[in-house]
C-alpha cells in the first residue's frame, strides 16, 4: 500500500510567454507548491521535461532548476518520456518518498515551446515517434492523430462531427479556468467548420501547445498529517508502456498501456471506475479521449464517443473529463501536462476548484499519455478526510 | 538501510557503431544483463540518456528500448542529468526497488554520438551547460573543462604535464580492456605534446565520446541471494547538485556535489575514503579525475594531482581509478558513462575483472558527473560473502 501524499500544488498559467525563461517557469510553479505547502524546501526535484533540449538548448534541468529556485544541492534529474514526462517525474517523486530514501519530493513539469532557438517545434515534438520508422516517413504528431481518428472513424461509421462533444466540453471548463490558454466557448457547429491540420484531426481536434510550470509536493501520509489541513493521499500509481510505432500494434484502437496502467492503479487503490469522481485524461486529440475513456473501463471499445455526445463528460455527467479545460482548452505544454493533471485532480478533492469545482469530489484519476500511448502514467487520488 | 543487490551486468565495446542504431546498443547491453542474471523478464527500466532527441531525433526511449529488447509493456521512463544521465538511472533503479513497488529494476545508459542526423555533437553536448550565461558565449564542454584547469594549473602552481599520470594509467588500464575505445598505451612524453582542444586541454586530457550501452539489473537483497551466486551489495546510493554554471560558484575547484554526493552514499554505506578498493570516477578531463579525488576525500585540495604523479591510481595503488580505461580510454558514451562505471566496479567485485583485475576487491565506489559537477551520482557496492 502507498503511503505518499500531496502537500503542496502549484501552477502558472498556459499561454506564450515571451519574455519568461524556462527556469522562471519552473521557479514560479515550485515557489507556489512551497508557499501552499508551508515549507521552504524539499530533498528531491523531479523534473518532467521534453522539449527543452531541442527548442531552448537546455539539458540538465535538474540541476539549473534546483539552484534556480533556492534549492541548490538537492538531488535532482529530469524525467523524459515524451508528452507523458509530467506523469513520469510525477511517479519518480511517488517512488522516492515510498522508499522511505527521500523525505519530501517535488515534481515539476515545465515546458517552454513558443520560443524556438533550434530545431523547430513540430520536429521537436515528433522525437516522441518511432525515429527510424515513423518520423523518418515524415510522420508527425498531428499525423499520428490523424490515422487513429480515420481509423475510429472508418471502424465505428462515425463522421468528424461525433467528436465535437469531447472540444466543447473542453472549452466549456476551460471558460470557466482563468488560468487556460483558451477561455473561448465553442459550439459544436464551429467544431464542424474548423480547418483541417492532418485530415480529419482539424484546429478543435488538437490540443495546442503552450508554455507553463506545474509542481506537485509528495511526502509520507503521516507528514503530511501534521503539516497541512487537507493532504490528497496518492493511493494508485503506476507506468505502464506499449510500442512506440502504431505499425507494431495489433490494434491501433485499443490503448493497451492506458488500461494496463489503469487497471494496475485502480486496484492499487481498491477502486472501480464507478467510483471515479473525475478523470483527467489525455486529450491531445479527441480521439485519444475516447480512446482514454475506453481504455479505463468508463465505456465499451467503439463507444467512448457516445460519452462526449451524451453529456456524460461534463462536471454534472457520469464521469467529468478535462475539468479545467483539458489539454485542449488549458493547453498542452508537452512535458509539463502530466503534472497539471494532477495538480487539478487535486484542486477538486480540496474543493478549490472554485467555477471549475464538481460536487463532492472524493476520488479523482489522472492519466498522461506519451505520443500514441507508448507511455501511460495513471494516479488515483483521495481526499483524505 | 539499502536492501538493493545487482544480480545481472552487460555492456557493450564502446567504439563507433556506423551500422547498429541506438534501439540495438541498448538491446544488446541489457541481453547480456539479463543472461547474466538468467532471468528473461524485469519489471521496471531506466534508460540514460543524453543524446538521443538531438542525435537521433528519438526521443521517448523508455517505451521504445522495453519493446525493442523484449520487455513490451513494462514501466519504463527516460532518465536525464547530462553526462550523468546513467548514474541517474541507476539511482532509480535503486529507489524503485527500495520502494518495494518494483521487483526487478533494469538501468541501461545508452549513447549513439558518432552518427549526427541532426545538431552537431559538439553542440548537442553543450546543452549540459548553463544555456543562458555559458553556451550563449559560446562555452563547450571542453571549453568548460579548459577554464577549471587553467585556474587549477594557477592556483597550484603546475604545468599541462603535471595531469599526464591520469592519462598514462586510463590507457594502461584500457589496453587490458577489450571493450575500451582505445587500447593503446601513452607514454607522458606523448601526453605533453599533444595537440590541443582548448588550451591547456589536450587531446589526451579530454575522454573521447563513443557509442555503447551498459546495463545493471537489481532486485532486494534477500532475492538476489536465491538468485545468483555473487549478488553485489549496493550500501551506497546518493545524487547531489551544483549550480550549472561555473560563474555562480564561490570556488570553481570544489566539487561540492561530488563531495556531498559521495559522503552522503559512503555514510549510508558505513565506510571511509580508506575503506574503498576502488573508484571508477569521472575523468572526463584529467582535471576532472583530480578534483573528484580531492571532493571524495582521498587527497587534500590541490593535491590530487600527486596521487597520479605518484602512481598511487594504479591496480597496486593506494587508490585505483579507471580501472578498464575509465572515460578516457573505455570511452566516454555521455549518458552511458554513469551505467558502465557500475558494470566495471560489478566485475571488480566479483572477481571478474580479467586482466583489470585488483588484488581482493571487496568494496568499489562509482562516480558519475554531469557537466563540470553540477549533478554527482555516487554509488558504493560491496561483495556480498
Amino acid at each position: 500500500m502507498l503511503n505518499v501524499s500531496i502537500i503542496g500544488i502549484g501552477q502558472t498559467g498556459v499561454k506564450e510567454y515571451w519574455d519568461t525563461s524556462i527556469r522562471h517557469l519552473a521557479w514560479y510553479a515550485i515557489e507556489a507548491a512551497l508557499d501552499d505547502a508551508h515549507i521552504s524546501s524539499v530533498d528531491a526535484l523531479y523534473v518532467g521535461n521534453m522539449l527543452a533540449g531541442e527548442l531552448s538548448n537546455q539539458k540538465h534541468l535538474g540541476a539549473l532548476v534546483a539552484d534556480f529556485a533556492g534549492q541548490r544541492g538537492i538531488e535532482a534529474v529530469t524525467v523524459e518520456a515524451a508528452d507523458a514526462s509530467g506523469g513520469a517525474a510525477m511517479r519518480q517523486a511517488v517512488l522516492a518518498v515510498q522508499s522511505g530514501l527521500v523525505k519530501t519530493a517535488l515534481a515539476v513539469g515545465v515546458e517552454k515551446m513558443t520560443d524556438e532557438t533550434g530545431t523547430p517545434v513540430t520536429a521537436a515534438l515528433s522525437t516522441g515517434l518511432d525515429a527510424d520508422y515513423e518520423l523518418e516517413q515524415g510522420l508527425t504528431m498531428a499525423g499520428m492523430g490523424a490515422l487513429i481518428m480515420r481509423r475510429y472513424m472508418y471502424e465505428y461509421g462515425l463522421d468528424v462531427a461525433d467528436f465535437a462533444g469531447f472540444s466543447v466540453n473542453a472549452h466549456a471548463n476551460g471558460a470557466d479556468n482563468p488560468l487556460a490558454m483558451f477561455r473561448n466557448r465553442l459550439k459544436a457547429e464551429r467544431f464542424a467548420a474548423a480547418p483541417q491540420i492532418a485530415t480529419p484531426v482539424s484546429l478543435f481536434d488538437a490540443a495546442p501547445g503552450g508554455d507553463g510550470a506545474a509542481s506537485v509536493i509528495v511526502t509520507s501520509r503521516e507528514r503530511a498529517m501534521d503539516m497541512v489541513p487537507q493532504p490528497v493521499r496518492v493511493v494508485g500509481s503506476a507506468i505502464a508502456t506499449d510500442t512506440l510505432g502504431l505499425h507494431d500494434r495489433k490494434n491501433i484502437l485499443w490503448l493497451t498501456a492506458a488500461e494496463q496502467s489503469a487497471k494496475k492503479a485502480m486496484e492499487q487503490a481498491g477502486v472501480m471506475p464507478d467510483d471515479i469522481d473525475l478523470f483527467e485524461l489525455h486529450d491531445s486529440f479527441t480521439v485519444m479521449a475516447a480512446l482514454s475513456l475506453e481504455a479505463a473501463g468508463f465505456a465499451e471499445p467503439g463507444e467512448g464517443w457516445k460519452l462526449a455526445r451524451d453529456e456524460e463528460i461534463g462536471r454534472d455527467g457520469r464521469i467529468p473529463i478535462s475539468t479545467f479545460g483539458g489539454l485542449k482548452a488549458r493547453g498542452n505544454p508537452a512535458g509539463a501536462t502530466g503534472v497539471y493533471q494532477i495538480v487539478e485532480v487535486c484542486r477538486q478533492l480540496r474543493g478549490e476548484a472554485e467555477a471549475c469545482q464538481i460536487a463532492d469530489a472524493k476520488v479523482g484519476m489522472a492519466q498522461n499519455l506519451g505520443s500514441s500511448g507508448a507511455t501511460a502514467v495513471t494516479h488515483v487520488l483521495m481526499r483524505d478526510s
